[in-house]
Parts: C-alpha cells; structure tokens; sequence
C-alpha cells in the first residue's frame, strides 16, 4: 500500500471515524483533520443532557482529544481551522488558523469532506436578538447552560427529535416551557396518529405545545427577555428561545469546488462515499444517501450512519473495498427518549411511502405489553408496522412505550436491512422470560397480525376510510363537533361498527354508532348483524376483534378488523385532523 | 374445511395455543383440552417470582381460564382429567376423571400431545423426605411459598435458569440459600468462561454457590429440616430443598400408544408437528426438534417454541400449513435474569458447536458499554460470538450485563434466523441515542471485530493456546498456584505478551510474564520486541490491543490481539480450571 496524504475536514462523527480507520489500514500515510472549531469528536447528542445536568462534567462530552489522535493514532488535529477553499487541479486546500489569520496551503492525496450540517435559522423578525439560541456545539450548550441558570420560562422552536430533547431537559430544570411546532404533529420521522402519542405525553408532562404555529417575530421585552409574536396571535415572554428546526447540509466549501450536490442541497458521492471528483470523499451530514427501501435521496442527520460512512471512505482511500461491498443506504433506524416515552423507527413510514408513490403496502396497528402482564410493571408498545403486499417484505416500523422499544425495533430493523418478511417476524425466536417478553414477542405479534392479514385470514380496516367518509361534511363546524363528527358513521350507511368489548369498556368509551355484542355472546348474537353490510370489528387494542373476525368470516358474514382498536382510535382522535 | 373432532392432551403453552388457533381456523370444529392438572394456561415462567413475592396474587398466574376459552373460544376444557390410552386404530382415547375415578372415551380425528416434561428426581437417598420440593405447577409453588414463611435456610440443586431464578427469589425472601451444581459452571446453555460472571455474581449477592458437588444423600435433622450431605463431605442443615436439576418429556402416553420417539427421549415430528401416526400431533417440551445451526435434534423446554409448534399444530391439522412451510427448528433463544443480571443467548455454544462436530469456527469476546460511556449509568455487556469461518455466518451468541442485553441477542437472533454473517452485524443499522447505545452498537462492534479478523485484518489468538500450554505440567500443584502456573507464560517461550494499557492498570493486575508497553509509546518502543516469535497482545477489554496489532502487523511483526482482553482473562481464571 503507497503512503497517502489524507486530509479530512470535519472532526466529529464521520470525519473522527474516517481518520481512525485510516490509520488502523495505513499506519504510513499522513492524516490530518481539520475543524473550525475548539473541538473534535465531541457528543453533540449529549448537548440537551449537558444543559438539563444530567451529564454534569462537560469533559465528559469529549468522546476523544486531539492529544489521544496523537498520542494513539499519529494523527495531527488542526482546531479552530477553517479550510477555506479546494483547489482540486492542484489537490491543494488553502485553510486558515482562526486565532492567528494566518492562511496556508496543505497538499492531499486524498480529501474527506466531514463538514457537517448547520442549524437552519429562519427568516423571523428579530431572530438574532440576545437570548434567541441554536444548539450545534460545545459553546451553544454552555451558553443555555448559563442562561438556564436563571431562566424561568423558555420557548422551543420545532418539535424534532433535538427539540423535545432540549424541552425535556429544561423541564427538567424547572423551567415553564412552550414548543411551536410549525406542522400539525410532532417529529416528523412519525406517521402522524403514532406522533400523537408523543403530543399526549409532552402536555402530560407539563410542555406547553403549540402545532400548527408559527413565530412571526421576536422583539424585545421590556423586562429582559424576548416576546415572540406566534401566528396563533399569541405574544410569549420568555426569557429565552432555542431554535430546533432543523439542519442543512454544510456544502460552502464543496459548492466553492464544484462538486455535484443533489436536489437536496447535500453532496452527491457513490457506493464508496466518492465525491464527482475521484479524489475526494464526503460523509456525514452533508451528503445525501440513498433510502434502501424507497431508493430515493435522502438527508439523514445521523451520527450511526455517519460514522460507517467514515470508516467506509477511509477504506475506499485505501483501496480496501472489495466491488459490491459498498454502501448499502440507510434505513434512517432512530431512537428519542422523551421524558418517560421511548421513540423508535426504522425503514420508512406511510407519508414517506406516499410521498415515494409506493402504494402497495398495507399497515398494523398493535399495542402489546413490553412484558407479560402477570410480571408486574407491563408497559404498553403502540406499534406500527408497514409491508409490502405483494410479498409481505418489511417496509417500515414505528414503536413507542416506557419500556422495550428500542429493543424491538432494532430487530425489525435488522429484519428489514435482511430483506426479511412480515413471516419472518412471525417465526422470530425472541428472549422470552416474564420480565423481558412474552411467548409471543410483540414482534411476532406484528409478524402474525400482518401474516394473517396477508393470508386472507384476517381482513383489516383502515381508519381513514372511518374518518374519510365523513371528511368532506365537517369542515365548516367547531373542532369539537368535528371531532364527532368526523369518527360518527351513520349506522344507516354502509358499514356496521361492531364494539366486542364488554358492556363496562363500551359504556365508557366508544365509536359513535357502534354496536356493542361483547365477544363472548357474539355466536349467540348474530341474528342481530346484516349480512348485506360489511361489519367493521372494534376492541380495545384488536385481539378480541380479530377472534370475533375469525368467528364471522366462517359464519359468511363480510367482516374487517379495525386494527389497533381503541387505542388506535384515541390516537387518531388525538391527531385533530381528519387526514392522517 | 370438513369439521373435525380436536383432542388435545394438556392444557399448557403449547397445548392451549393449538386449541385456540384451531379455534380461530374452524369454528365448526369440535376442540376439547384434557389436563391432568388443575390449571391450564397457567404462567409456569411465573411460578418462582410468586415464591418470591414479586407476583403477589395467585390469580395473575392463570393467563387463561377454563371459562374464557368456554365462552371465547368454545373450547370445552376438562381438568383434573387424565389420559389413559390412545387406541389408535379406532382413533380414540380413554381418559379418567381424577375426582371421580370415572373412566370413559372420547373419540379424535385428530390428536395432539402437549404433555409437556417431568421434574426430574435423581436416585438420591431420602430424596422423598417432607421438606424436598420441586417447581413445576401451581400447587407446588403454594407448598413452596408456605415453606419459604418460615424458613430462614434453602438449598437449590441445580444451577440452572429455573434453579437461579428460585435463589434469586429465596434470597428476595430472606433465606440463606446454598446452590449445588454437579457440573463444574452454572447454566449448562452457556459456554464456562461465561458462566463464570454469572457464579461471581450470585456470590456477590450472598449466594453459597457449590460446583462440581452433588448431594448424596437427605436425612432428616432432628430439630426439623433436612441434612443434605454432599459429596465435598460438608453436611448442610437447611429448612427446605428444591431439586431444579432439569425435566424429561413426559412420553407416557406416547411410548404407550407405540409413537415413534428419539435417540433424546422426546417424541420425534416431522415438520408440521405431526408423529409417527398422520392422526397425532405433539409439539413443546415432549418433542424432540431440530436445531438450526446443528441440524441435530434436541430437546428444547421453551415457551416460545411450544407456543409456535402449538400454533403450527393447529393449522396443519387443519390443512393449513403450505408445503415447505412448516418448523423451521430451533435456534434456543434464550434469557433469564438472575438479581441484576441478564443472561441470554441464541444459536449454538461452543461446546454445542464442539459436540455437534463442527470445527470451522471462530469466536471474539467484548465488553462494551450498553450505551456511550459519557451517559451517566452505562454498564458493561459481556459478549462473546461465535462464527464460521468460512463465510461469517453467525453460528451463536451468547451475552450478559445489567442492561440492554436481551435486546443485542434479539438482533442477533433475528439474523442468524435471517442466515446473516457477521457482516450483517457489522453494518447493521441500530438504534442510538445516548441513552440507548452507541454509533457503534455492542452487535456492530462484535460484527465488526469478528468481520475484521475474517478479513484478516485482525488476527486473535485463543485464550486456551495460553492456558493449554501449560495444562500439562500443573496437574499436581494446589489450586492457587495452579492458577497462576496456567496462564503464565515463560517469557522465553514461543509469544511475547505485550500488555498495552498504561502504567498504572497494569500495576494493578496483568497476566504473569507480560511485558507492558501502553499504546501511546508503541510506534517509539517496537525495538524492544521481538521479530521471530510472536506477539500477543492485551488491553481491557480489546479496543486498545486491536490498535496494537494493527501498528505491529504493519512493522512486519506476527501478532495477535487476546480476543477480549483483562476482562475475559479475568472470566478465564474464574473458570477455576484450564479447559474451557
């Protein structure tokens, strides 16, 4: 192997890995990473922790010195260094010292662009008032670090994954907090009935959210602090606000050297993290990545994936990767914890598979215990499960509960990345013990709900034609109302809600219209059912009404389950909206 | 589907998952369940934390009534019923009322055994003595929790999973409580050097933990209570004895009707679950099934797989099941906690592989954190992965920890399921957060560190090659010397050991013979090492040494990282014996 230079730009995440590999496959080239901050390889994921004092040090967050790239791996670290321009002719870049302003020329073999991503700000009136924050860095945290200290009420703009994070901790360090979250939902990477969820649990937590909303302006208080003007026509005083609305590729210096970005604004590179120029490579946040289940480009701002593509380009640098070994996608597996709930996803969800035109999916809803429910301490995991019909290949999961999500998801995730089948989670031998499972695992759950779906055993409703139907009459009435209104079908029209819960459950909450036949008296019962009207089947999370759907689908009655049951209902009823 | 008359031998996992399965296929079948029991579907995975008071109410423990599955399912239920003969030719049964003594019976189109395993007693003398339990149904675990008011003394023989969650649960009580085991480790599922941070765990949680020691012999002891002698020669006075030394089938009834049984004693099934007899079924722990990494037959006493080859059953009986369709084996996925440790497993051990012939695999040790280290509360996971050497396949995995364990062996489950390599798992896409994992999760890295080996970037040595060497010569020195003698090597043998952690950890504790250089003084101090012989290198847990070794392989030197550094030497020693 021939001794390269190889100069990496960007010191955390993907370019740290990239520079590690290097060395462990090149112990004779030269590598030398460049950041244009004070720090490399430092745990931006563990910034709301640091402000919410759950991880007190803050050496803590400096996962690896400059002195340990040196010491360990013979790796110079250029901090605050900004690298400032590619002359890609002459494999030369021009960076510049920030504390001198001296600028020089750093020759390369090789070139790994690890630049990241930048907080998005947006155009708001007054964004750049004192007290008005964004999150990225060491110094960000320790700047709301010191404004938290005495702060009594905060705003939180965007309800990402960093958003509801950074909300959760400064709850949790006794602030008042309110989030405005632009679109009608929480976290975006959620199907919209699964964020509600989410919702239900920040207000129970204390969070003020606000969907749907907007701010317009800032402007100062009178008393310290800023007012921001939200389009809900309400005036906050707050005493300080973080912008969480998201990233944006940090592609200045890859734009100044003409490589080809995508139509997302991120660095174009092949199956090996190669760039449109053969000598350099791009990891990271700011490039784009293909989607291994829709094949479309994708932003993915995630620091798993950026650090495989590091160690990727790394290889690929030196020659190391055998053809058809590159890069397989991403699959976008994430986790969140929000105050006591865990969120999970992998794979893509149903907006993204109708924003991709994949149509041939179908869905289940399921809400097993995390555990069996005789061990005490069972949680509830409300999942969704997405697969294709034609052969029940695994399209996507969304998971959330206390306790058991990761978990679960991780296995649909490996399941997926295997081109694994909604029959494969049917048959997976999972760690069963009282206080980790049950014999049926909620993943077999998933599997099983979905296979019989797909075997023609157990017809499934869809929600939305519930709420679709009566979309177009309610538009001009009360929320309220509308909420009635919308879930309410006439039991005059074509279908019969059938409620097999027992006559307690139904009395306390139930579909407008249903029919409640507790599924212990549904044989003797089914006189009382038409035979020219499809019946929909309602429990409290589908179990009962998938053995009432057995038992009418064999009696020839024209039978679906209206997956998920009430739980599914709640949380759709919770999206206050009738599009899902 | 013609109505067929459905008979079903034991009313337990496996049993009632057919019935209510066949229920959900034909409506029109007539299904009746024969316990010799009191209770069917009840929680026997329960029954020690009932002992141990973390299940408070009885009732909890009965997951189905013999009125729900009555009135859900029609399914008539007969318990305190047994089965006498099976009169195969007429297709029909005999069975007796126990409370009656009335014999009559019952004719089948189809038949399906569920008998499940006995406890088994070994020939000890006074073994029937009052005082001396087992743990298999309800009313057994009553009679224990009775005992456990006022005894302050127990002992538990067998250290199996059933065996450590009763002295978990004793100990939870109050009791003093001695564990025998005749075998030389605890939990015969897990490879020795694994099994070993199990036994130093129950020690530290105040556990007497006897290896290698039977009981010879019961007498009673005078102020009540049972002497147990044991083959050390010690005489143990305890208030109450529970034997937890395994089950057999119980194939009574299947030797009796002449069905074909295995060379293991379990009732041999094709793969639709059916016997030697197309009109009989049997399926859970009466059963022999095939592994899938073996391909041998075994006896699996799990209440996953009882509860699929249940469901199977049913669907074949049924006509349900499409060819090729059916069992697909199993892998013995596994978990048990014991106090605060999690145990779990899926695939094959070591020795499994070892018994079963196979020789073309590999195997690495880690010890990562379930999440990043800069998250307060990471706790270590101890992993070891076994695969072939030809082509990666993940073979088995074995894992424990305080935390995050059943969910690394989910993962893993699920790709062995899925024939995945350990190249899967190496770019397996997890989920991670601080609070979850890492950018390289625990399944990752063992991915990573086996598929870096396979590559032959990463050559490991076999902490036995250290230990065998010196087996021979150390027969007769006295145990503690023995110890020290088996992992030391003569510095002016064959490998150099070269320990690269700092000055101070190995002070602290390092193998005898070892030279230490720390990895930040490596590159200036290769003179220092030999080129003719080669090296080994350690580290903690096998991060640092993995650094090493690629350093020294590129200077030309024959080196290999000791797969798992100080930490799987440390669970080496606590086998207390040179062969693993």
């Amino acid at each position: 192997m021939t001794a390269k230079r190889i100069l990496i730009v960007g010191g955390v995440a993907g370019g740290a890995a990239c520079a590690a590999r290097a060395r462990r496959l090149c112990e004779s080239c030269g590598i030398v990473m460049f950041e244009r901050g004070a720090y490399v390889s430092f745990a931006n994921c563990g910034l709301p922790y640091f402000i919410g004092d759950v991880i007190v040090e803050e050496e803590k967050l400096l996962v690896a010195t400059p002195q340990l790239f040196r010491d360990r791996f013979r790796i110079e670290v250029c901090t605050e260094t900004e690298v400032l321009r590619v002359d890609r002719e002459r494999k030369m870049i021009t960076v510049r010292n920030l504390g001198s302003g001296e600028e020089r020329e750093e020759p390369y073999d090789a070139l790994v662009l690890s630049t990241g991503a930048r907080a998005i700000r947006p155009p708001v009136e007054g964004i750049d008032l004192p007290g008005i924050h964004v999150l990225r860095t060491i110094p960000d945290s320790r700047d709301i670090r010191r404004v938290v200290e005495t702060a009594s009420r905060a705003l939180v703009i965007g309800a990402g994954y960093l958003g509801l994070e950074l909300a959760e901790n400064l709850v949790r360090r006794g602030l008042a907090v309110t989030v405005v979250e632009a679109a009608a939902q929480v976290m975006s990477t959620l199907d919209r009935e699964m964020a509600a969820f989410v919702a239900k649990h920040l207000e129970a937590n204390g969070v003020d959210l606000r969907l749907n909303c907007l701010v317009e302006r800032f402007t100062e208080a009178a008393g310290g602090g800023v007012i921001a003007s939200l389009s809900s026509g309400d005036d906050l005083v707050v005493d300080s606000a973080m912008i969480c609305v998201g990233v944006r590729p940090e592609t200045t210096l890859a734009a100044q050297a003409g490589l080809t970005l995508g139509r997302l604004g991120g660095i174009r590179v092949d199956e090996q993290m190669r760039t449109s120029d053969p000598a350099i490579w791009a990891v990271g946040d700011v490039v784009e990545v293909r989607n291994v289940v829709t094949d479309e480009w994708q932003l993915v701002p995630l620091a798993g994936p950026a650090n495989r593509q590091g160690r990727l380009a790394a290889a690929s640098i030196l020659g190391k990767v055998k053809s058809g070994a590159g890069y397989r996608g991403v699959q976008g597996t994430s986790v969140c914890r929000v105050f006591d709930l865990t969120i999970a996803g992998t794979g893509v969800s149903e907006k993204g598979l109708k924003a991709a035109g994949i149509d041939r999916y179908e869905k289940v809803y399921l809400h097993p215990g995390n555990h069996v429910g005789y061990y005490p301490g069972a949680k509830p995991i409300h999942i969704k499960l997405l697969y294709d019909v034609t052969d029940g290949a695994i399209l996507g999961a969304q998971a959330l509960g206390e306790a058991g999500v990761a978990r679960r998801i991780d296995v649909i995730s490996m399941a997926l990345q295997m081109g694994g089948t909604v029959y494969d989670l049917e048959e997976a031998e999972l760690c069963y013990a009282p206080q980790f499972g049950a014999t049926k695992d909620p993943v077999n759950l998933a599997g099983m709900i979905a296979a019989n779906h797909l075997r023609g055993d157990h017809p499934l409703a869809k929600w939305e034609e519930l709420v679709d139907a009566h979309a177009q009459v309610v538009d001009d009435q009360s929320e309220a109302t509308r909420l009635l209104s919308l879930i309410l079908r006439d039991p005059a029209s074509e279908a019969q809600i059938v409620d097999v819960r027992s006559a307690a459950e139904f009395e306390a909450k139930h579909i407008p219209g249903a029919k409640n036949i507790p599924l212990e008296r549904l044989r003797e019962r089914l006189s009382e059912l038409s035979r020219e009207r499809e019946i929909w089947v309602v429990c409290g999370v589908g179990l009962r009404a998938y053995n009432a759907t057995r038992i009418l689908l064999q009696h020839g009655f024209t039978v679906k389950n209206l997956s998920g049951g009430m739980q599914t209902y709640d949380s759709i009823e919770g999206t206050k909206s009738p599009k899902l």
